[in-house]
């Protein structure tokens, strides 16, 4: 057994990670296990970092304090939330234009001077071509833009000096337009959008059209470019054609040309939409690059310098790493394309997404594998250039062109590889897309969990890995089931992110609610009051733990009712919200908050409104009547 | 710094907890924080306890791996849920009846011989008064059942020596029947509902009618009686009337005397409703014992070796702790109901709910002070003897009658109170509530966490705190935080749960696909196939990685398409999925599963279908064309 005075040192020592008891399985006197949180965290700690994750299928935003893990809090974007109301209230119905379902796959933060600004988060849907919102404040979607022309928008990025443009990339070529037309257009013709919203009206500014399909976005740190990766080249179809090229592309868009080509009306509009939209199906388009990569990219990353754009293979074990400084020579035709390509080094099979850890190092997801590659960028070139790499002549054969092939470097860019459970999708690390990059953290997301966790039916929960990137060796700390699909995460400081405890009520739903009230003469943070026309009645009632303003309404069978409820508490955490029995209505109007539900009341009789949040010891006793004649 | 020698030591000893590259702040050659995982239960390492959580607003039930508390999976119920379709699928819209949230409170798997029988777990929907049932081998919702006659359906237990009933109180008192004279009732001749439901066919089998609402419910183990909590037996429609009164009640139901008189055609139907009702509203009914229990009790639970049912005071200081043998005496008129109490301690400001650790010792959440109070049962019947306690004689008053009043006990039966953060609601513990309870962990699912955890808006996250019961003294382990609401949880051996890894095509579900299947001549498991009946288009379709087996399919615009896909993986963990560009279309297909959905197709086009669950390096290649001509 361990000395007493070992024991002693280690009490001091432990601080992080206290032992009650004697703890876990240390010493004389022990009783239970360690009271340790994962990552140093116990209770009662805080997180050092916010991760903001894309929820995938779930169509939600979650919170996840890391590096304890801990899923914070769910933020419904796309999706109908029973607990909130989200999709069912008044306001994120008009959001969601009666859609309930949707795909976030990417998450990002605005930025201001190449990192967080703490205002906004971005996070796209696949599934219906959107473009959403998070106000930070309140933690709340304030803003849902559907993308015109467009299918299976898939990578966005925002731009990284100021709250600029959020590029979307569109991953389906589809007809353009579509409708009966399209329907019957030769499928080699479709073409798809690189689409650029206003990050602060959230309106779309333009779209640019290109031939082949787009997968993930990135932008530079200069508001240059943008880089779109491309998998089908081929502009085919169906699985076969699309993986039948060894070289897909690397889209790179200038965004200071397409601005002005805008500005000066060069931009046609498209059916029914009013965005303008650039063709630049032309190879010799002034406004886009195109970098040949092998095959079948698909992430695309911006290291923390800003320097270069790393390329992930998928089909081919290489990254290719783009030199951001030579794009304007290449735009300017004063280089080959693949010119810029300055490393390839081979990962391993199945590359998806780089992270970063702001020492020079990357760390790329391995799907096929099942690991993380850590590799030096600077050896990576180095060893390119030692072998005489050559990307802008990829047609050199081996067997006709021996000189030209590329000899084997004695330079290994490969730091260390490792296991992750299982085919990981992204990586990031904190701070990773910012120019702080701080190299402590890693997290894998990983697709498959197989028999990592118990057994809870069919469906398998993904995992999220956390990885310490702090130390020389990789070491994993962390197995985080998640509800599928977690797609991608950011890490950040939390001293970049400011939430309100309690509702500031000034985002755009206030305006809706005050309208309303000023219609009506109420005071929302005062009056309860019954307006009637005709069959519609908008209820205005208050809460105060524990009742509400109201103990009954009376209504009419046939009417509509439009329940407005503001929580006059204004103590932190001390959430009410409004269930009428029987009506699937529900929703939550937090500490100094407004919420609105509408909805119909065929029949009559007796039903009891309540209040579904935990608020009060006389929390159950919190209701009221709406009394329904006939 | 702690010594070599001890370091070597440690090494060994703490193999649950490792500390890789030396490990968090001990000892030399430290890199990074430690690797232990919660509960000692680091990466890679299997949860012992299962944990099945009722999401409260959520509508869902979610299963956590205990003591690690992670959550491992979300099941869907009364909510419509984005990633899998649920609310949206075929089956899952039939089974919600087109109501999309729910309000699920109470979460109990079905028993035997007064254990977990691994088949079943029930959840209700206070909401929409519904009762759900999940197959545990699945982990999929496969029945739900309304509730008629009813409103705000909280408490359930089933019974514990087989799958037999299983009970459900209506909280909120309503007229019975509801509906236009129903909205003219007086409120003080409302009434509540005592419902049995056949937990293997989910049918209604009776229920009996009390005056008074009924908050928490439970079984006995012995299958002879059910118990309600009552705490407005003032039969208040507003907070002041229902706090009035000193004593509210317990109800005892006689299951074996109500199910005679409803075999014995007993029962009347109200209204459109088939279900027998007995009406026990009388006070001296046979079928329901009404004991007094000070004031607006909360919870009742029975301790595991059967014996008593404790209630909780809620607006009292005390528990009341009901000898369930002596309510047959009671039944018969022998013995006055108060005199069933054998003790009431006092546990605290606001006592609701009660664990068990099989030793004797009962654990009470207590909301107003924020803590858990440990405490002895055996000590509390002695202390309450020794004083000469007489609940049944409540109308003692201490000045007039100075000798009859309760004298204090030297025995304290009070052990330790822990602190928790912040205003728990329910407590359970592991297999707290069947014989077999170990004593080994216990969680308080906390309703506030203010600032225990990082801001996150306005609406905070709850907080699940798990606390090591297994010593002497109780330790906090965890802090959890949970979306709203964990309202309770149910903490099992791993051993008696089985779920499938993949599906078994077994469920209710199936049912409906092959019949489908046998009226339109398609194999499920091979075939594909496209049936027309009018405007209605079933498209049969089959899916291996990663390819589904249609590559396009052709409709019409206006048509009703039912794309009924089948995941013919057969491999772990290999979900597919179907999402339909911009048509507001997701399910999932889990390994060896089928699902359908049913949608409409208003315009002409093209639009890509693809898959949304990552499946295969050529994920994002997986998809086809649905061309929609006009």
């Amino acid at each position: 057994m361990v000395g007493s005075a070992a024991m002693g040192a280690l009490g001091v020592l432990m601080s992080g990670c206290e032992k009650p008891g004697g703890g876990g399985q240390v010493g004389p006197g022990t009783s239970g296990p360690a009271e340790c949180g994962v990552g140093d965290v116990p209770p009662g700690k805080l997180d050092t970092y916010y991760g903001f994750w894309s929820g995938g299928q779930s169509g939600e935003i979650r919170v996840v304090g890391v590096p304890s893990m801990r899923e914070l809090m769910r933020i419904p974007v796309f999706n109908r939330d029973s607990a909130t109301g989200w999709g069912a209230t008044d306001y994120s119905k008009t959001l969601m234009g009666g859609m309930m379902s949707g795909d976030t796959h990417h998450v990002h933060p605005s930025y201001k001077d190449g990192t967080y600004d703490g205002r906004y988060i971005y996070v796209n849907d696949k599934a219906n071509a959107r473009l959403a919102r998070i106000d930070v404040q309140t933690m709340e979607c304030d803003a849902i833009t559907a993308i015109p022309n467009a299918q299976g928008t898939h990578g966005i990025f925002p731009q990284r000096k100021k709250t600029g443009l959020v590029l979307c990339n569109s991953e389906f070529r589809s007809p353009i337009p579509n409708g009966a037309a399209g329907a019957k257009e030769d499928v080699k013709k479709y073409a798809a959008m690189h689409t650029a919203i206003d990050g602060e009206t959230m309106e779309v500014k333009w779209q640019v059209m290109v031939e082949a399909n787009m997968d993930i976005c990135a932008t530079d740190y200069q508001d240059v470019y943008s880089f779109a990766t491309c998998y089908n080249s081929e502009l085919a179809p169906d699985l076969e054609g699309m993986i039948a090229a060894d070289q897909d592309r690397l889209y790179v868009f200038n965004l200071p040309l397409i601005n002005k080509a805008i500005a000066d009306g060069k931009g046609k509009t498209i059916g029914d939409s009013k965005v303008p939209v650039l063709d630049a199906r032309a190879k010799d388009s002034p406004y886009v690059l195109r970098i040949l990569i092998p095959k079948n990219p698909h992430g695309v990353n911006v290291d923390p310098t800003g320097t270069y754009a790393i390329c992930s293979g998928k089909l081919s074990p290489t990254v290719s790493v783009v030199e951001i400084g030579k794009l304007a020579d290449a735009f300017a035709g004063k280089i080959k394309p693949e010119e810029c390509i300055v490393a390839q080094p081979e990962v391993g099979l199945g590359p998806l997404h780089t992270a970063f850890d702001g020492r020079g190092n990357a760390y790329t997801s391995i799907f096929i594998d099942s690991v993380v590659t850590k590799w030096n960028i600077a050896k990576a070139i180095e060893a390119y250039k030692e072998s005489g790499g050559n990307a802008a002549d990829p047609g050199v054969k081996e067997e006709t062109d021996p000189d030209k092939k590329p000899k084997p470097s004695t330079i290994n860019p490969i730091i260390e590889k490792i296991d992750v459970n299982y085919q990981p999708g992204h990586v990031n690390a904190s701070m990773s897309e910012t120019k702080q990059a701080d190299g402590k953290w890693l997290v894998s997301l990983c697709k498959f969990s197989k028999d990592r966790f118990l057994d809870v039916g069919p469906l398998h929960p993904d995992n999220d890995q956390l990885i310490d990137i702090s130390g020389e060796k990789m070491s994993l700390i962390h197995d985080g089931p998640q509800y599928p699909e977690p797609h991608d995460a950011v890490i950040a400081f939390t001293s970049l992110f400011h939430p309100a405890e309690i509702q500031p009520r000034k985002t755009g739903r206030f305006k809706m609610y005050e309208g309303w009230a000023k219609k009506d003469g109420v005071t929302l943070l005062k009056d309860s009051k019954i307006v009637r026309s005709g069959k519609n009645v908008r209820v205005y009632m208050t809460s105060t733990a524990p009742a509400y303003s109201m103990n009954d309404f009376k209504v009419k069978a046939g009417d509509r009712v439009q329940v407005i409820l503001t929580n006059l508490d204004n103590v932190e955490d001390l959430s009410h919200g409004f269930c009428m029995s029987n009506h699937d209505v529900m929703m939550v109007v937090n500490a100094r908050d407004t919420n609105s539900i509408t909805f119909d009341v065929p029949n009559a009789g007796v039903f009891w409104y309540y209040c579904p949040w935990f608020c009060h010891a006389l929390h159950l006793e919190m209701r009221g009547r709406m009394i329904v004649e006939a």
